[in-house]
């Protein structure tokens, strides 16, 4: 049976996560439950977007992802199903699943359930038991209605020319280390063995280390983390808090000229 | 096999959760065990019983609660399994479980261990080793003694009046909503189609609405939730900081004259 | 087939937790994963060592631990499987598996990977890697090689004396209770009947209380814990804020002239 991952907003000191993994685990009391996290800033789907997009392949294909967050967004919500990289996500249409890929969805379905219209807790009365049924075999065309409609966000985009590449940081995690949408494969494209400078804030730093601990505690490194991107820190200290970076924080790398 | 659930106040960040869950399966590797909450308020049984009371009939009849919020509450203190419902509950008789159910337990079993006297983990010397065995499949009366004794508090009564109910926030939530005692139920008996008004602090709101999402970002809702209580928020917002609700907090719907 | 259980100072809002669940589940997706902590102050093996220590034993013989805790502490950092009392640690050789166990390690294998050059991601790509493949019966001397290097730290010790003995606050935990490394057994042996004193800042206490609840609500009690370790704390109250006990305070037991 295909695993169920489940990620929201809800935190930890009320009984909402319970109450989605007791409507799964009624439907099918076998069933394996995988936190990600439910600790997604309220409302938050950039937060998301950006926790789900860098775990949800390390998962076997197949795999049914539930996305519980911000998930009333609108008055006439549309809960869907959609495959994504061979993957099932459950969620609002709130725009958080257009931002985990560049791939478009191979299939979407719009959920009917005959609560629909009435529910306050679409979580647990709409997307648990779509999951739940979906894991045990159920086709997601036998689920809802094939659609089209997608909520579709465009992710700040990477400036690239051939003397700079500039980005954003886009996530401050639990180390305090800042995360970067400048990606490694562009970064290995436009530089050419040339030498460069990435610089955010007064730092200018002329090379990327090849792991955390590659400077001594309490200095600053630059690496590319284990999902390609460009990672800003210090060792065994905060730079979010040390060095003033948070989220969108402008990040951008000089080339030399050749 | 019955699935067993698992609430306490011991926190994320000690060894507490994980003895508890070694215990149980110690005894029984292969038993399920789904977290409830581990972020009850130390000692508070009004916020561990507010949560269970939300969750628990989402689980499969039969499920074993062990619920671990105030366990060493008095120095003689008696620990029990409670049939509620047709949910068996294992805690400390501090007088949580009297609060998650308006029904009387069908049988209370008061718990006999050769380590009663001695241990300061409770928690994992009695009431582990005893939901394990009970999800074994060991009768509830062959790990205790049948009583009848069973420390019970009274929740603060709702007030209902042709003209007017009144109660109080009994939770903010995650999401600084606050939800209150005011019961859907009643409300409706008591309405009989007539206009309302909901007041609290300075707000007099005249309509419920039919989800979170009925009203602007930034605007406040009343709604009946997922339970069937009243709740007050802000869409996007945290209602609890925005307009000074806490827990206590009065609030009441008046009924226009017929 | 094992338990793996896991514990790290990821925190729980970010994907590295559910990362390395994946990796553990994509080998095999039947493999049952106990949490310990993901809440361990980041890079604080005293910390992780100390919740380590306090529930390893709890968990069957054979039990794999997957300890995430600081694990790029150098540039050339080596991973291993440690067998201590008859359970496997994988984890990072940075000191914090000698602060487990006075026992010297059964075997120690370093570990062999492809990848263990490059990744940033060690937890993932080597940890949980490695512990899904001793889950699943690969023997240890399989995943590297024997060694007999280990990083050992030296706990700070009891000093004990016919007169006093005297030791440390070693943890303060969720509910305030400083937890000192004087041993039960220690003061057994050491106090033959005498009577004795307490001393922690201005406060002198001349008993040892069997339970938590032995006192009043507010006022302070000392017991041995369930480890067996001396605990102070205030009965519903944070003894740490109110008495102002924190990391490192001494806390000395002095014993009557007989």
């Amino acid at each position: 049976m295909a695993l169920i991952t489940f990620m929201s907003d809800f935190g930890e000191n009320d009984h909402y996560v319970a109450a989605v993994k007791a409507r799964i685990l009624s439907i099918n009391p076998e069933q394996t439950i995988v936190d990600i996290s439910h600790s997604i800033t309220p409302f938050d789907i950039s937060h998301g977007a950006y926790v789900l997009r860098s775990v949800f392949r390390e998962f076997p294909t197949g795999t049914i992802h539930l996305v519980a967050v911000n998930t009333l967004d609108s008055l006439n919500e549309n809960y869907i199903i959609a495959l994504i990289g061979g993957h099932y996500f459950l969620g609002s249409d709130n725009g958080l699943l257009s931002l985990i890929s560049e791939e478009d969805p191979e299939i979407i379905v719009e959920l009917k359930n005959p609560d629909i219209e009435n529910t306050v807790f679409p979580s647990r009365d709409i997307l648990a038991r779509n999951a739940a049924m979906l894991a045990g075999g159920t086709p997601p065309k036998e689920l809802g209605t094939v659609t089209t409609a997608f909520k579709s966000y465009l992710d700040r985009q990477l400036k690239a020319t051939r003397k700079q590449t500039s980005g954003n940081v886009i996530r401050i995690d639990h180390f305090g280390n800042a995360i970067t949408n400048i990606d490694q494969e562009i970064f290995n494209i436009l530089r050419k063995d040339r030498g460069f400078v990435v610089k955010f804030g007064r730092e200018e730093i002329r090379s990327i280390h090849p792991t955390y601990a590659a400077v001594e505690p309490g200095e600053c490194f630059v690496v590319f983390n284990s999902n390609g991107f460009l990672e800003i820190g210090i060792n065994k200290g905060n730079a979010a808090e040390l060095m003033g970076l948070g989220f969108d924080t402008p990040v951008m790398i000089n080339f030399d000229e050749a």
